[in-house]
């Protein structure tokens, strides 16, 4: 459990520089704003330093091939001025998020010729205890569908208004977040976590086919869980018992779904010292 | 046909007040940035008013309604402000984008505890000349298709990865622009435009509910072509012989999408005088 984040003379790093906060600014034309063009990490930062960090710059690259991005810094270079960041603040226990957008370009329209590219590359903290919550209360999302047919889905790319209206009809319904479908009725993820689910005494999470992001958690919770990696379908909903949201903050109880009760396995939960790795 | 936008002291909108563009800044932590936390508009300016601005800020609106997101100026304010915007800059034809996004927030997270919202308002001009350009050779994304089952497909959202993608693959197959498919395989758009297709003599466009945006110039477009809204599947391709793409800025003309040649309807796309009215 960390002290929360100091948030007088709070700094920022910002393409290659530590800057205080007040003084970071970013351009109206920076396409991350105007097209989400652009992809970011959350990583969780404990002890002083960003965890699972070589996993999450590989994803951000990933992503960044796909979108056809430049990360304009070499790990090396982005890792300095990450710790950098952390000592700073004076934040060892925290939430950092790195973003990564094509950056600012007064060429109008969604890709116009000769696109001029110097990418915008941001690093903020945040407070984060990872104190264990208790377990959610889930609602099936019934107004947004994530699609499985874009490889969108697979990257943390900054196009999170799918999420955003799961969220939202989440919280107009009384429940702590929402499972998602894709476009075939699979059920593949919560707003911002992979799921795990319990089903006749066997771990089951969705294949990376089904549209999701290949999570950094999910990676170790496999192997942890014995998991399979399979389609879920709204009938296994009612077979499933426990069930849990991972991500690189935290590891979720599924308290349940749209009103039925799962078991709470936050002992198990915290038995797998998810984060102690 | 207008003369190119100055670009000398260059002015913008932003939250109520006209500002150079050299002091115009956004918050590292606008949701705009940060989650694709919004919607925007692209308008015309012809004759130094923008065109078809009540149906464009109504459209802005529901946008904003579906995500949430308060407007903070009435119709008469925005438009006011737009025309400050177009004099300043001496801009009478242009176009014209209005952004809004729900604002900074230092608050982690998809939907974070009483959110709080302080929204974001930018309006800016580019050069846009109007002159018709020869018809378009386009091809058929592959790699990435819409998502009928989010209502972001039916909003003008920050959300345009999915166009991105496409645009980028139309470019490296040395095409002009991509027409796009929903997931269940229906061709729906361009990627920043409605398409219109003639079959055995008919105009067809496909409908709202395929998972396009339901565009100012193709609801104008639709009693002058008589065209009937209907789905439009791969081999309708084959048996098309035109076809024209519509946005508010423009009309284009359809040269053929994949090797095919299709007509060459520049006199019938002129004599619409879409922009005229």
């Amino acid at each position: 459990m960390g002290e929360p984040c100091e948030r007088v003379s709070a700094f920022v790093w910002l393409n290659g520089a530590l800057l205080p906060e007040s003084e970071a600014r970013l351009s109206i034309f920076d396409r991350g704003f105007t097209l989400g063009d652009g992809v970011f990490e959350t990583l969780r930062v404990k002890g002083g330093r960003p965890l699972w960090l070589a996993d999450h710059l590989a994803r951000l690259r990933q992503g960044a091939a796909v979108l056809g991005i430049p990360v304009p810094l070499d790990d090396g270079a982005v890792e300095r001025g990450l710790l950098g960041l952390i000592e700073a603040r004076g934040c060892p226990e925290a939430s950092l998020r790195l973003t990564l957008s094509r950056g600012p370009s007064q060429a109008r329209g969604v890709w116009p010729p000769a696109l001029p590219m110097t990418p915008t590359l941001l690093a903020t903290l945040a407070a984060f205890s990872g104190a264990p919550r208790p377990p959610l209360a889930l609602t099936l999302a019934r107004s947004v569908r994530r699609n499985e047919h874009s490889p969108l889905s697979s990257i943390k790319s900054l196009n999170y208004g799918d999420s955003i209206l799961a969220r939202r009809e989440a919280e107009s319904r009384g429940a702590d977040d929402a499972l998602m479908m894709n476009g075939a009725g699979s059920i593949i993820c919560a707003t911002v976590g992979n799921i795990f689910l319990r089903i006749g005494g066997r771990w089951v999470t969705p294949p990376v086919s089904d549209g999701i992001l290949a999570g950094t958690a999910r990676r170790r919770l496999i192997p942890l869980l014995n998991a399979a990696e399979s389609s879920i379908g709204p009938a296994d909903l009612d077979r499933a018992d426990a069930g849990l949201i991972s991500n690189s903050l935290s590891l979720s109880v599924i308290g349940g779904v749209d009103g039925q009760q799962w078991s709470d396995i936050s002992d198990l939960a915290a038995s797998l010292a998810l984060f102690e790795a």
